[in-house]
């Protein structure tokens, strides 16, 4: 993987880069559409393709770790072969998943023993075989195997649960160095910075961090309930320590303002399901504002969805016609608004990248927020 | 509307016509995929267009009138302003979903009381009002109110309910004369033969409904449990009555077997929710048999879905892809089984229709459905 740094922005410290995998080029800022199963819920190939324009998508290692399962992966030759999307993958650690989802997990030095939410079935994640298992998967940017602490969350805890991720890591590397690809592409492992929101922590989170000099690092831990302040503080303070001339990505983030705020601070890739899951509960992201397709006030609204938007999708659909969808629980409603959604996301990345290459990235952000944020 | 038919096979009664409407041409024979409400499940409208090769769809009376509801139908322009189908669509009456789906119904000889499977209120359709209904939705083809009987059914209570249907046939033509469509463009209405599996039932049904000389014909009440030898024998007694100048119109049949051996006897048109909702269950039609992809054998299997077909989802993802999405009970499951089944629907009529022009339909129907119906 190689990173490199277009321009960055002189009143604020977003950047413009670019990421070169085997399977292609991947223009920073970025969003990631959550692709949980090997899927984006809802969207084809395709459609991730030509219409949401997608460059880099999520595995989730958890997902399919448990189903369809690793010998089945292999055998297709990888994730990209057996989901038919041939553009960049990025896969998380799965142990978010191991601590949101799965019952009795048990967290030690060795690993994570959890039992399979779908057949309680038993597992143990380790810092080692997550990285098999990726290796596995495929994935062109392999995540570390952390503890995602929970929010709030006591000094002490957030301490010794950062210091075993950075004993993790070096695990991680370790093992990561020691293999190689299963399908003639390469991969690269990003590190989590970690340490709840404790500044302290996260300072030296970010320190140990840099000092594996991997090709990218992320920042993990946010958006899980604190303030939104709070996660900006920490995104900027972690921002400063970690090396400009390498990708940083901030995981799970988030509503557009805190994409844009984020980019702000000189994050260059995120992710996050809100796109994808509020899209099956009927709330769609325009260009005018937040819709809730549930709101009567839609109901003969025939009107394209998002007419500036452009595209398919915003354009061809009335809100009216979106409302009686989602309302009847039809599938074509889920399949509408998150095509809406996501082109919604990968547009205002876009134009982030544009405006931060025009100059007038921060005038552009504080003009639009207001209006992208306003609930119609 | 035109029908204007083109060819008639020397070997058995099978036609390659043409309908013409306002909303355009539809070559027939044709399969009509179901457009329950408003919507065919899972599909995009540019998907029946480009990738199913839909030339009509159906909409569903009785579940518009719930929902969206007509007030709301008629501020949009009627349904293909709504939902964004430029091509024709036909509508049901509203009369096969009122006797499966809703609750203490009635059935008087003024119309069917009914309740909302939606919020219990109380509706009442009659022949007129359906008329009404049909004007409102702005279908290109109308379908008159009858009753289904079941199946199995005495012989008195079919004859009764066929009688019943003729005079609300009555009705639904008086009423359906001295109104006039909505929006500019021209409907028609096909009236339905009724009477069960009695063969003098269905003789007479049949001369009474070509006696109302409208621009087509259907024929309703099979495919409803009783053996697929009862169906075709009724299908062949009804088409040597009905009109050959006129297309005929088999409701909600069938399998593709069902589908070649009524083209056989004189059947134009036919709709099922066969290759919608069995697509939804993971059964998988496809040149070269029928899938069940919940099956273990498809695990592993990294062809294409239906190489042979071609077309976006048979050829672009794999057997074992779409068995971890069914399983997974993912939504693209959903997505790409229906694009497949309902593009397997199309290309068979598609087939039919250049085998009936090239003289051999016969000999291909005897060769291909062996292959169409086994179990893979």
């Amino acid at each position: 993987m190689k990173f490199s740094l277009k321009h960055t922005d002189p009143q604020s410290k977003a950047r413009v880069g670019e990421i070169t995998t085997d399977h292609g080029t991947i223009a920073t800022p970025i969003f990631m559409p959550v692709g949980t199963a090997g899927t984006v819920k809802a969207i084809h190939q395709r459609e991730l393709h030509q219409d949401i324009q997608a460059e880099i998508i999520l595995g989730n290692t958890y997902h399919l770790y448990l189903r369809p399962g690793l010998d089945i992966i292999e055998q297709a030759g990888g994730l990209h072969k057996f989901n038919g999307w041939d553009k960049p993958i990025l896969t998380d650690s799965g142990g978010y998943q191991v601590y949101s989802l799965s019952g009795n997990r048990k967290i030690t030095e060795e690993g994570v023993q959890f039992v399979s939410h779908i057949d309680g079935s038993k597992h143990l994640f380790t810092p080692e075989n997550v990285m098999d298992i990726q290796r596995t998967i495929g994935a062109d940017i392999m995540m570390a195997f952390d503890e995602c602490a929970p929010y709030p969350c006591e000094y002490k805890y957030a301490k010794n649960s950062m210091e075993m991720t950075h004993r993790w890591l070096k695990r991680c590397c370790d093992r990561f160095d020691q293999t190689e690809g299963k399908y003639g592409y390469s991969q690269t492992l990003f590190p989590i910075v970690q340490g709840s929101v404790y500044k302290d922590l996260r300072k030296k989170s970010a320190e140990t961090i840099a000092s594996f000099e991997r090709e990218g690092n992320a920042i993990g831990g946010l958006s899980v309930g604190e303030p939104a302040e709070e996660m900006y503080a920490t995104t900027d303070l972690v921002c400063d320590i970690l090396p400009k001339d390498k990708p940083r990505y901030l995981m799970g983030v988030g509503t557009p303002a805190n994409i844009l705020e984020c980019i702000a601070l000189g994050i260059d890739m995120f992710d996050c399901v809100m796109p994808t899951r509020n899209a099956r509960n009927g709330m769609i992201f325009t260009t005018q504002g937040i819709l809730n397709m549930r709101n009567a006030k839609w109901q003969a609204d025939f009107t394209p969805i998002d007419a500036e938007l452009g595209g398919y999708a915003s354009t061809h659909y009335s809100k009216a016609y979106l409302r009686h969808l989602v309302v009847s629980k039809e599938i074509l409603g889920a399949q509408i608004a998150t095509l809406q959604n996501l082109s919604f996301y990968l547009w205002l990345v876009q134009q982030a990248r544009e405006h931060i290459l025009a100059g007038d990235f921060v005038q552009w952000k504080d003009r639009i927020l207001p209006v992208l944020m306003q609930r119609l």
